[in-house]
Parts: structure tokens; sequence; C-alpha cells
């Protein structure tokens, strides 16, 4: 069996990751760097085989800043025939502007607080989730092709529309961000005319403002090209916040229990990875042999928060419809076959052993 | 030397993290709980030597929840001649109510994810800051002592006016609760419609909510006793949020760094822990030897973040006049020279090889 290529295109904290997880897996990872020594130092940490291009290469990781993501992941496609993706915190701008079946947006939720290749780590995306964005336009070759390589980083894949995913991570990453930042700066400001008021700060407000220490330079790109939805979510946060000012101006215990406890239940009940030990059933849905058809199932089940734990492919020798195969947990097995029959396929589940 | 003797009044997670570590340092401590069960439990975990009262007990630490502190150190105050402290989040309220010499109010900035007696742990005080909030009201001799027991702990006792703790509180713990709640509740709402959106929640996001899985219990009170302060900065980072959302809807790419950028240098700048690698300074101030002076002192220290590293009160032989001895951070004598200075004290500073 030959050796897999990838290309690494931008070799930060992200890309320098990927590489050293599929070195590790016996991949030859080729790499470059919009500032040379960048990539110098990630052959030099082990991430890459080379610095450079390879056209031969089956997937083609883009892992730049968000603005130049169009840009390198166009060259990518120019250059070579394999699957170019991305690591890009937005999807939808991105997605609609590449436009190729070879193309899938990606977005490892995943992250460190050491920025740059010196906090590269062949172990950061274990356990993570890493959306997908396929559309009609892709391949179902390349998705399942891509899934699969992805699932050998120790990530667990969710397909979504792109502009869906955009719309969800402005509340749980880009508004959670910015409101990390505000507590900060108020907690600064105040500190002026307080000097004590930060040494009070303990575990809780550390670990609230975590993310503020961060470099700021991704969130231009992204609070740009995510601004509609990131909009809307702040004035949903606002309003939140004006809801329990009101609660704790008017002494009202009872509703600020309400709150507290709801808040409390949704924390605990924060999804955790697939497990091994849960019941699985198998999801066999016959489709026309027609790009696209996967991209839209495994949308669905991202949206109805389906996980796919395996996934394949049947054709039938008459070449024209084939059989998807999916394996899910049980529990979720029928909230999807309900989705599959909204959307005019023909669904069964069968419970594995 | 005979063995000294404590009492700890509610012994959930904080009085029983009390008594475990002051029992490791070989004192007797005699424990009591609203609950009874709860009490057998921190006797059974070792936190406890006895279930009961002491009313030779020298320091009588009550831990009980908000609404009931006044009540059970007014009775411990009844009860025997030592001194009386509490662990409450709010202190105003309660130092006004109870106006004794011998009641310092107390707040240790340490808690766990774990609720109750079954998570109390001996080094949950190590490194953390631990308030007290002494009034004019306050005896020297009581204020000295506790400082010592406190410090035995492993804590750093830092000294503010009870009201003024309320204000600082608000701002780096009561409101980032009531924060983390929200942004907690709105990922819940939206998840309903959009059910993929907490499978996408990543660790900046859980470490933001991780406040909000607490009990919470505790809030109802803390919320009604801190009512103004709280109110006041919910309303401060609504303008904040306010002002970042218009920063997005307004594409300004360079007013959004700035506001990241300050948050994140002031994150960066968060006290860390006094070190003993640091320059000293003795800070002597000439006292007349009236209650309440050390007090004053502490509390000035506290407000300006002058870290007291050491404190001794030198009484003269005539009984009337005595020296207070501050040891701080070289860098910090200056400034505290210069409030002290204001007040009408005459301090001389003198650098420790």
């Amino acid at each position: 069996m030959s050796t897999r290529r990838a290309t690494v295109v931008g070799t930060g904290l992200i890309g320098g990751s990927i590489g050293l997880a599929l070195r590790r897996r016996g991949w030859h990872v080729t790499g470059a760097d919009g500032v040379p020594e960048v990539a110098r130092r990630a052959l030099e940490l082990g991430a890459l085989d080379e610095v450079g291009t390879d056209p031969s290469a089956e997937v083609t990781f883009v892992a730049t800043p968000v603005h130049a993501i169009a840009d390198a992941a166009r060259a990518a496609l120019a250059a070579g025939g394999g699957i170019v993706t991305d690591v890009g915190g937005v999807k939808g701008s991105i997605v609609d502007a590449i436009g190729d079946g070879r193309f899938i947006g990606g977005h490892p939720m995943a992250g460190s607080e050491q920025d740059g290749i010196d906090g590269a780590d062949p172990d950061l995306f274990a356990g993570a989730v890493w959306v997908l964005t396929p559309t009609a336009a892709t391949g179902d070759d390349e998705l399942t092709r891509l899934r699969t390589v992805i699932g050998e980083l120790g990530a667990d894949v969710v397909a979504l529309d792109p502009h869906h995913h955009d719309a969800l991570v402005a509340v749980v990453s880009h508004v959670p961000h910015l409101t990390a930042a505000s507590l900060m700066r108020l907690a600064d400001q105040r500190s002026t005319e307080h000097r004590a008021l930060l040494r009070l700060a303990a575990g809780g407000f550390r670990d609230m403002t975590r993310v503020a220490s961060g470099h700021p330079g991704i969130w231009p790109d992204i609070c740009t090209e995510n601004r509609t939805a990131i909009v809307e979510v702040l004035d949903g946060l606002v309003a939140s916040l004006a809801e329990v000012r009101d609660i704790v101006a008017g002494a009202d215990r009872a509703g600020l229990l309400s709150v507290l406890e709801q808040a409390r239940s949704a924390r605990a009940n924060l999804p955790t990875r697939l497990t091994g030990a849960a019941d699985l059933a198998e999801v066999r849905i016959p489709v026309p042999d027609r790009a696209g058809v996967l991209a839209e199932v495994t949308t669905l089940a991202g949206r109805l928060d389906v996980n796919i734990a395996d996934l394949e492919i049947a054709h039938s020798s008459e070449g024209e419809r084939g059989v998807l195969i999916l394996v899910v947990e049980a529990d979720a097995a029928e909230r999807l076959r309900g989705g599959l029959t909204e959307q005019g396929h023909r669904p069964s589940v069968t419970p594995l052993e």
C-alpha cells in the first residue's frame, strides 16, 4: 500500500496539529505558510515531511486566516486533483465563494490557549467535534473519504449546512468570546478606581475570561463574515441580561431560581461524546446515484443532532441507484427516519446487536 | 501548649473544608449544621472532632447560608468569648446588622464545582484570597489573631470595607455568574430549534458556563443583599455588549481589535499571588492605641491593592501609643505611604534586605 499524501496550507496551531496527527498515522505531509519561518518551524517540530506543495496530495487542508482561505483553496484546487478542505471559523461565505465539488468546508471545534505552531499537538482533535459543511455540489466520494480522514485524526464529524453552522457557532463560540472580552474590560475599567478588584478574581472569573486571553487577530475576519448572526445573538443576550437585571432589581427570588435552575439543567445536559457503549441501529436509505445525496442526508443528521458512527454507500450493480447505510445511536434512529421521510426518502431502521 | 479550639457552624463545602484544614494543623474542631446528618457526615469525613457547640472556642466560623448568618453569629457571640467570623458572599448588610467588635466579616474567594460536605477539601483555600471586612468597631487584637488563623489555612488575607467588598464581587463574581447562566439559557433555548447546537459547545463555551453548573440555592440571598451593586454592574455590562454589537454591526475592524486587545492585556495582567521572591519593605506607622486603627490601615491597604505579607503591633510601654509594622512588597510601599499620609498618618518606609 502506497503512502498517503496530504498538504497543509498554513502551518500554525491547527495546521501544525493536523500535520503531526497525520504523520503519526503514517501519512506524508507537505506544507507551506505565508510566513516562511513558520513552515520551517513546522518542519523542525515534525509536523511536516517537507516544505512546499504536493500536486499528488489526496487531501489539502487550508488552515490560513479566514480572509485568505478562498484564494488558497482555489489555488489548491487548480494545482491538484485531491479533496480540498479548510478549518475556518465561518463557513457560509467561504463555501459560497468557492462552489467546487472537491471543496468541502470544515471547522474543527478545538483550540488551545497557546497560539501558533509551537502549540501544535497531534491529540488536539481527539474527541473534538469537527464540522463539515457539504452542499448539493459536493461529491459523495469526496465527502466519504474526507469523513474517514478526519475520523483518523480522532474527531467526531458532524455535517451541517454552512450557513446553519454559522448561526450555531455565533451562539456557542463567537458571542461567548465577545462576552468574555466585555466582562474582562468592565473589570479592567473599574480596577483603575478600585485597585483591589482584580485580586478578588477567583477561579470562576478566570474560567469565564480565559478565551479572552487568545490572540485577537482572527476575530475581525470572523465578525465581518458572520456579522448578521453575531449581531442577532448579541441582541438576544442583551435582552436576556436585561431580564435578569429586572429580576434582581425586583428581588424576584422565585424568578431568579427559575433562571438559574434552567441554566444548571442545560449545563448538566451538554452532550458528551458518542460512546461505544450506546445501542446502535442501522438506517438504510435507498438513494438515487446522484451527487449531493450524501451531503443532504448527513447535514440532515447533523441538524437533528444524530451522530453518525459509521457510513457506507452500497452502489447497485445497475449504477443508477444505491443504498446509503448509516449506523447511528438507536435512540436517535427514529428521529432520523422521521426527518428522512419528510424529505421524501424511504428509510428502514434495524437495531444492531 | 494547649490545643487550640474552633467551632464551625454550617458544615457544608466551606465549613467542612475549614474543619479539615484546622484539624490537620492540630486544632480541635466542634461543629454543627442545620441539617443534623450533614454534621454527622462532617464528623465521619474527619472535618470535626465532635458535633455540638464549644463555648471555649477561640474562633467560630459561621458558614451557613447568607440569610442565616446574622442569627448564627449573634448566637455564637452570646455563647462564648472568642472571635466570630463568617464566609458569606455578601458583607455590608451582615456586618451592619451585627456591629460587634468580636465579629469580623469574611469571604474566602474559593469554591468547588462539588457542593456540600462531600466536596470538602483541606487545601481548598491554599493560595486563595480570603477577604476580611473589619470596621472601626473591630478590635485590633481580634483582627490580628484572625488574620493569623486564616493564614494557617493557606489563604492570603485582603482587608476591605464591607460595602467596598460588595461592589467589587458584583464585578468579578456575581455578574459573571448571572452572565454564565444567561449564555447557557440562550444556547439552551435555541437548541430546541437547532438540536445540533449544544454538540458544537467546545472548551471555551464549557469554561464560560462552568459556574452555571453550581447549585443555585445561594443566589437569591446574594442577589437580594447585593442588589444595588449587581444591577449597576449589569447595566454596565449591557452597555458594553451594546457597544460591541455596534462595532460588529458596523464592521469596525479596528474598533473590534482595540476592544479585544484591551481585554487580552487585562487578562494577562490578572494579579498572581504574593511570592517570596518579591522585594519587601517595612512600613512603620505610629498609631494611637485605640480600637479600629488596624481595621482602618488594613482596609486602606486592601483598597490600594497592597499585599500585607506580615503585620505586627508594637505597643509602647506607656500604653497610649503604639507602632503598627507592616511588611509589604517594596513596589507597593510608596503607594501605601501616600494613602496613609492622606489619612493623617506619619508612616516611614524601610526596604528589607
